[in-house]
């Protein structure tokens, strides 16, 4: 039941208390917003970015030993400039697309639907990833600043997860609010960071103390190499997700509405490439290294480094803080892509329809379902550490930018405007530099994990495809181009097997006369039982067929069925195929009385039987037979 | 679906692989067996607990350091001598009950429904505990043999749990083999450990040298008292657990069916009594302590023993084998009696009705797949540490001891035949001794978990009641003494929520026609659309309405429904509801047009709105509406 207007009775209170009220469709009116609500809403996934980018570039040195901490400062320039081009990519992306141009729209619009499917697939991929790694992450910065909680990681990860879900099945209504302090304390912390570790350094002549012992790293182990270096960046590259986020929204923006995306995205990316730098040059100058994730004793980066500079003080425990929350509310960005992409998907008819139905609370609820499910699978088989998840993450999120970017060539190559030879070779470099990216990470990762993912997208696409041929099929058999055939329209046979003599077993009766004037009655009797007189068959002339006769009826025709095993079902299910086989051109009902309890748990007590005659009887069946529940009300 | 005489194309191979092929009733023939087989399969439970009982009365010794362990013998003896007064009552319970005397059955026709059921939820609770128990008692046995399992232990438990539950959905009929090799094994294996003990103490003056070094007690942090002393008591008594099962399974042996019974019984006793005799005098002159349990660096007491009189070598890991498989099936029996003892009880309507189906291969799958999921609870809470389940252990099965005897007690003093005076005496010691042992467990354990059994018995007792008050009241509810009324019955209003012309529609449209003359069609149109031009209203009065005319019928209704919400559920069920408040006196028949899909997934695709409005319209009601799925079967 994915829609649900009204819940029943008995249940109605906690549905609501969780969920809160249904909200009818109007009341799903826009906010417009300016770039001070626009940086958190759609910047706080790129920003939060930096949580865990460097770290995951800095944990692929851990073999260097202290010296590879050098490299944090090259690898982040380069990975500086790769944002760079995907800026000026993106901010051409919205002129263009002012109603928002999300990777999947613009590699379907101009690169076709092969196209748009591997998009779709991509970004579906990169969301649920990036759920399990915000959250991740996120406890990763909790347990450095609070180590007992270390042996939890996973737990932790899935109550975060469940508490995400909870409130996007509620809707995020309030989401402008809420994610505003979060991002604007995480920034102002990690530039609080920043600028007071430069300052000491200053001051100090470029040798700052750590204010507490940092841990020092493990030996070096093996040499450098361009291959490790390689690899470093490819994780590294992480740092760059969510920055595609403006150019989806960018109808949020009230007007003048590009000139506000694109205010909000230079914002973002340059307050991203300032704390990517800050933190790389800081890590460098104080030797802060990874240290072996998902261990005993494991430091996130920030945390090292925010202990360094200042101490593990309040300033220290604020900080931690807000990184925990931004980390957590970056996932959360996902509960409401994921579910809007599925929608547009399925609304072409590649996914399943429930993603396109919206539920109580104007919220694509199977969406946000699907979405928490495999988030949480992904976080149990990784066991909540980042460090395993990041070689997934980044091959789902370049794809897309490659396709968004390449099919951003192919829109200016078809407009042909004013300036659209500058665009086209912009988008085209940022094309060129993302499709680059994106080769080197399935390369560099392929063992640690991207060959999931590089298995995951192509069948994705298959299943997607699937589903859409088997849509196109029912449409196509279902098609009905001719008026409705309805003379010599025939009341079908009845079937109704009765056990015993009941007031439900009188109703269905009754309706049976309704439906036509030929009933069989089947009874099961156990084998042996050579002159059955039980609960039905002792009843029957007084009960049944005189009351029929009375009545001007063909009295019921009462067919008794021999058991030879247990089964009940196997008896009654041969007879009706064998009548219906030998009625070629004759409907063939069965009703079945069915107790309809007013509490949804008194249905354990009854056995299922209803339900499998009737797909027993559908699945072997030649589609000439209707199962009717006919339904007995209890009163109490 | 609880009963599948045949599954749908393609899930078939699977299942027949998985669980067997179906078998008939008729192949539920009865073996007859005499005492060596009947050791094995009635006496494992009794026997295996000899794995366990001695340990979990030394784990609580454990703060006496090296000085607990001089305790054991005497609280083995006490143990013995209940035993010993357990032994001559059941062997009344034998001669007096030869058609099989469970503790329900006792409880039942001597003490009334009340105490049947308080003993019925004794002994599932008890059954319950047994699996989760036996099973990581194996897989303690497992992790002291191989010390680096131990951090796997709740994975290993839960393995054994589902490869138990696979096999017993296949059903047990070849048991009897199954359990004789192990039991032998295991006692032959733990005989052989207290000989070779016994020799080598002779030997050596009685201070023998262990083979291997003894893990040394940890130092006592406590001085020994009467409560520590009664606690370990308490939880030595799960060695008891297991002796009724001879008392249930009279019938199952070959005549003389009492003197096979009881012969096998004396000899079950008897060797259980040597055996903890055995270990518990073996632990004292070796100077064994328990280690902490759930913790590295566990070791089984029988581990350490074993060892220690024979080192650590071919005969050190044959025992233990014998051990950990002679637990693991001691667990397996409660998967025979858990449905069994359901079944009788679901047969006085006390219990779901599911419970008492046969499945597929002739087992009450129903009560295995309960179990199974109690067990597997158990075991994750309490994370597979057997020391934390045993408080738990033995308040169901020493309730249901005593409910048994005071049964026998009122048996005899209703039978008043020579010697019944005698038998009296005998149960009445019997019921006083395991009457009084139960509640000093209750007290001893309570903290530590007797409690949660404490509240669990209660709460079953109140479910089976409610269950069977439930049954009671549909029988009475539903009682139809009268004949059937059959005059003047009336055609019902069939309503057809239709939204495109399609076959599908054509085929619904013309069966409501052989419900009724009076059809009405409902069509959802979105708010604010004045003249609707769709897929239905387009081709309305050409494809619907002229045939109607043209066949002699009346054409159907067209009703438009405005939808201001999202929701196309709502006005469909106002609708409805409506009619059936201004009919009072005649059905209404709602058809739903439903595809029939030819593999389970492809459901998965479609919403399950046919049967969220079927709910809410039961619910919502006043009990004349019927909601008909009219089914279209796709063809490929």
């Amino acid at each position: 039941m994915f829609e649900q207007p009204q819940t029943p009775a008995g249940s109605k209170s906690i549905l609501d208390v969780l969920f809160g009220r249904p909200l009818s469709s109007e009341e799903d009116a826009k906010e417009q917003i300016g770039p001070a609500a626009g940086i958190p809403v759609f910047g706080l996934d790129a920003l939060s970015s930096a949580a865990y980018g460097p770290e995951a570039a800095l944990t692929i040195l851990i073999p260097l030993g202290v010296a590879g901490v050098a490299y944090i400062v090259p690898l982040s320039l380069t990975i500086i400039v790769l944002l760079t081009i995907v800026y000026f990519s993106y901010r051409q992306t919205i002129a263009a697309y002012p109603q928002g141009g999300g990777s999947y729209t613009v590699a379907s619009e101009n690169l076709g639907a092969g196209a748009g499917l591997l998009a779709g697939a991509s970004l579906m991929l990169d969301y649920v990833l990036n759920v399990a790694v915000g959250i991740s992450a996120g406890v990763g910065a909790l347990v450095s600043a609070v180590p007992s909680l270390q042996p939890h990681t996973l737990t932790l990860c899935l109550a975060i997860l469940l508490i995400l879900t909870l409130i996007n099945l509620r809707g995020v209504r309030e989401a402008g609010v809420a994610f505003m302090v979060p991002t604007y304390l995480f920034v102002a912390c990690l530039g609080g960071v920043i600028v007071s570790g430069l300052v000491k350094i200053l001051l100090h002549g470029g040798h700052p103390l750590p204010a507490v012992p940092i841990t020092s790293p493990a030996p070096a182990v093996s040499a450098v190499g361009l291959w490790l270096l390689v690899k470093a960046f490819a994780s590294g590259c992480t740092a760059i997700t969510g920055v595609e986020a403006v150019s989806n929204g960018v109808q949020a923006f009230g007007e003048p509405r590009v000139k506000n995306a694109r205010a909000t995205l230079t914002t973002i990316i340059a307050t991203l490439i300032l704390l990517l730098a800050g933190i790389a040059y800081l890590c460098r100058v104080y030797g802060v290294a990874a240290t072996p994730p998902g261990e005993h004793g494991y430091q996130s980066v920030l945390s090292q480094l925010t202990a360094a500079v200042n101490g593990r003080g309040a300033f220290y425990f604020v900080t931690m803080t807000a990184v925990v929350t931004a980390l957590a509310l970056s996932a959360n960005t996902s509960f409401a892509d994921f579910p809007r992409l599925c929608r547009a998907i399925a609304d072409k008819g590649y996914l399943p329809f429930p993603f396109t139905i919206r539920g109580r609370r104007l919220v694509f609820s199977f969406g946000v379902y699907v979405l928490a499910i495999l988030a949480g699978l992904l976080l149990i088989v990784f066991k909540g550490v980042t460090d395993r998840l990041i070689p997934l993450f980044a091959v789902g999120a370049f794809t897309a930018f490659t396709l968004s970017q390449a099919g951003m060539v192919m829109h200016w190559k078809r407009t042909k405007g004013k300036g659209a030879h500058v665009s086209m070779i912009v988008n085209g470099v940022g094309a060129l530099a993302t499709g680059l990216t994106t080769c080197v990470v399935i390369v560099a990762k392929f063992v640690e994990g991207a060959w999931i993912t590089a298995l995951l997208i192509p069948g994705l696409i298959l299943l997607m495809s699937s589903v859409h041929r088997h849509y196109e099929m029912i449409l196509r058999e279902t098609e009905c181009p001719t008026p409705a055939r309805l003379r010599g329209i025939t009341p079908p046979v009845v079937v109704l097997p009765l056990q015993r003599w009941s007031r439900v077993a009188e109703k269905a009766l009754r309706f049976a006369y309704t439906l036509s004037r030929e009933v069989i009655v089947l009874h099961i009797v156990p084998e042996g039982d050579e002159q059955p007189k039980d609960a039905l068959t002792s009843v029957w002339d007084e009960y049944v067929e005189m009351p029929a006769v009375q009545a001007g009826l063909a009295p019921p025709k009462l067919v008794l069925l021999r058991s030879p095993f247990r089964l009940v079902l196997t008896p009654i299910v041969e007879y009706v195929l064998q009548l219906e086989n030998e009625l070629p051109n004759r409907l063939v009902s069965v009703l079945v009385p069915e107790l309809v309890e007013r509490q949804w748990y008194y249905y354990l007590l009854h056995n299922q039987r209803a339900t499998a005659l009737k797909v027993i009887l559908y699945v072997r069946g030649n589609g000439r037979i209707i199962v009717i529940n006919v339904p007995w009300y209890l009163r109490s």
